[in-house]
């Protein structure tokens, strides 16, 4: 990460990256990487979760972190010093200037940790892999319980509770739980009013397990299906399938997302698919490769991605399937395991 | 805000002062205040919400919002602009400081909102009152309902859960639930491990409704308390009483601090109350005026915040009352409606 951007060394201040870096979870850390060296600093009250987590030398700093870190960095001459971009904030980024040695100048670098990242070895596979199950499990137990009366809401809260108890330490993202009309909102709040008959049900939610996110959204419908609703589902459903299939090393990502946009068109409904069709899960619930119209990502194995294609009519309803998946040496494992038919209430 | 830093305009971008200023709950959004005039800033996704919920001019942007509001300033002829120092990311200021007129500046602010916020109004107060009420109702429902066996991530859960389903649309914080030794950790993270007979439970939680926090610590135990445990328990109800009694319009913030310790010292425990007495409470968990040793802050009627002393014995336990009061015309009203007594299950 240094000799690319010709730096002497890099300052990683964002909690997911100084996670992934050095392992350790507390809210209070940064990382000052030079040459074979990491140092992690971190606050007296992380003083013995640091040493227990990380195996970089860890610094407890007294008073303000990156001013003790500017201190090793004036003891060591680093001169040429990169820091992370768009993760700083600009009171952070203010004391690191403060601190500098004339002779020493600040970089910004983006998104140099957050590359790697994209790649995840075994062990994280595993955890992303255990955070899809606790959420397809909250998923089981719930849908079956929907009936007219309940609230998007009283839904949202009884999954969310379900991952809990199921052994997730939070929700990935706000629950996501739309009726009817709203389901056409692609980033619906869930409300107060009661779901009814004759509505489509659009359930986006995912597990926060071990620090590992995972992404999905399944649809139910109250009642018998239109044929209009039956339409739109099987369009989604076969690009869902289609861009899964189109996934594997070496496959521009934006290829992905085009696939998808393909088979709806086959439909005339590719006006209705207004957002990309993934993104990568792993310690943030958003991050690297895109998979959309203008991505330039190649996909790898070892990338975990989302699938999720969704037609949206304004007034009607919107349809959305996603699934979390794996890029293997040979394609797609599919780590939501929960089927796809819409879901009949 | 603008007349005493002799500002032409000042740029919000922080959340909760958006909201606060504007009435707008979206999550993207940024206010330039210039002369009489505020304008709100936002993407297409929330055009709806923004007229819906404020009074202020929205401007749709249809690129980077920053941007947008920029190209607003040099068409004011605006010049010397606030920005919010401590709540803006280097890159938001970057983007300010790139679309900046060769005559104008870009000067730091702070806290000047937030200064505002310490007052609350009566509809604030009312919203504050009803976070609280949700959680002591979850609170009440759910601590004669522990029993050893049951871990701290459970009680937690099941915690979050009520106040969730009795109207709450999150806790304000990651709920605390610490059990034994455990309760000597101020900021615990709930564990796996099953709560015991003979344990302390220090519970610190609250709800967030209508945007607005609560904040309140009890103490249960898992059967007959030891002295120890009563003698403790005693000096820290004490303190926290005598800090309630100091609480008035006119009063040092420091004082009520003073106060709380003064009392613990009558015990000898006062080295062991290692954080400051409160905090104020309102669109976030943790706001002005802050009541500790060196604030400067003097308390007025509309101010809202936590009295919570508390004593640790690193490998015994520790013991925290708290409460969410309003300091009134002549002295506090506690929100937190709900016995102070150790509970003993």
């Amino acid at each position: 990460m240094l000799a690319p951007n010709k730096l002497d060394a890099l300052i990683v201040t964002s909690p997911p990256n100084v996670r992934y870096l050095s392992g350790f979870t507390g809210d209070n850390g940064a990382l000052l990487l030079s040459d074979g060296a990491t140092a992690l600093f971190t606050d007296p009250r992380y003083e013995i979760q640091a040493a227990e987590e990380t195996g970089c030398k860890v610094i407890v700093a007294r008073g303000p972190l990156l001013e003790r870190l500017m201190t090793e960095v004036r003891r060591k001459h680093l001169r040429r010093l990169g820091f992370e971009r768009d993760r700083i904030s600009y009171r952070e980024y203010q004391s690191l200037d403060e601190c500098l040695a004339p002779s020493a100048g600040l970089q910004p670098v983006v998104g140099a940790v957050e590359q790697l990242r994209c790649l995840k070895d075994a062990g994280e596979i595993e955890l992303i892999r255990r955070s899809m199950q606790i959420a397809v499990r909250a998923f089981e137990q719930a849908a079956g319980r929907v009936r007219a009366g309940m609230t998007e809401a009283d839904l949202a809260a009884e999954l969310d509770h379900r991952m809990r108890t199921g052994g997730a330490e939070a929700s990935s993202f706000e629950t996501i739980v739309a009726a009817g009309k709203r389901s056409a909102l692609p980033h619906a709040r869930p409300g107060r009013a009661p779901i009814r008959e004759g509505q489509l049900v659009l359930i986006d939610m995912g597990a926060l397990a071990d620090g590992y996110a995972s992404d999905m959204t399944r649809m139910l419908y109250l009642g018998e299906p239109a044929r209009k609703v039956r339409q739109l589902y099987a369009a989604v459903l076969e690009a869902q399938m289609a861009a899964i299939d189109a996934v594997r090393p070496g496959v521009p990502a934006a290829l992905v997302d085009r696939v998808a946009r393909r088979t709806l068109r086959g439909y005339g409904f590719d006006k209705l698919f207004v957002h990309s069709t993934g993104h990568g899960v792993g310690l943030e619930i958003h991050e690297g490769p895109r998979l959309g119209r203008h991505s330039q990502d190649t996909l790898e194995a070892g990338m975990v991605v989302t699938i999720e294609p969704g037609v949206y009519l304004e007034g009607f309803g919107g349809i959305r399937i996603e699934d979390t998946v794996v890029v293997t040496s040979s394609g797609a494992e599919v780590l939501t395991q929960l089927s796809k038919e819409l879901r009949v209430l």
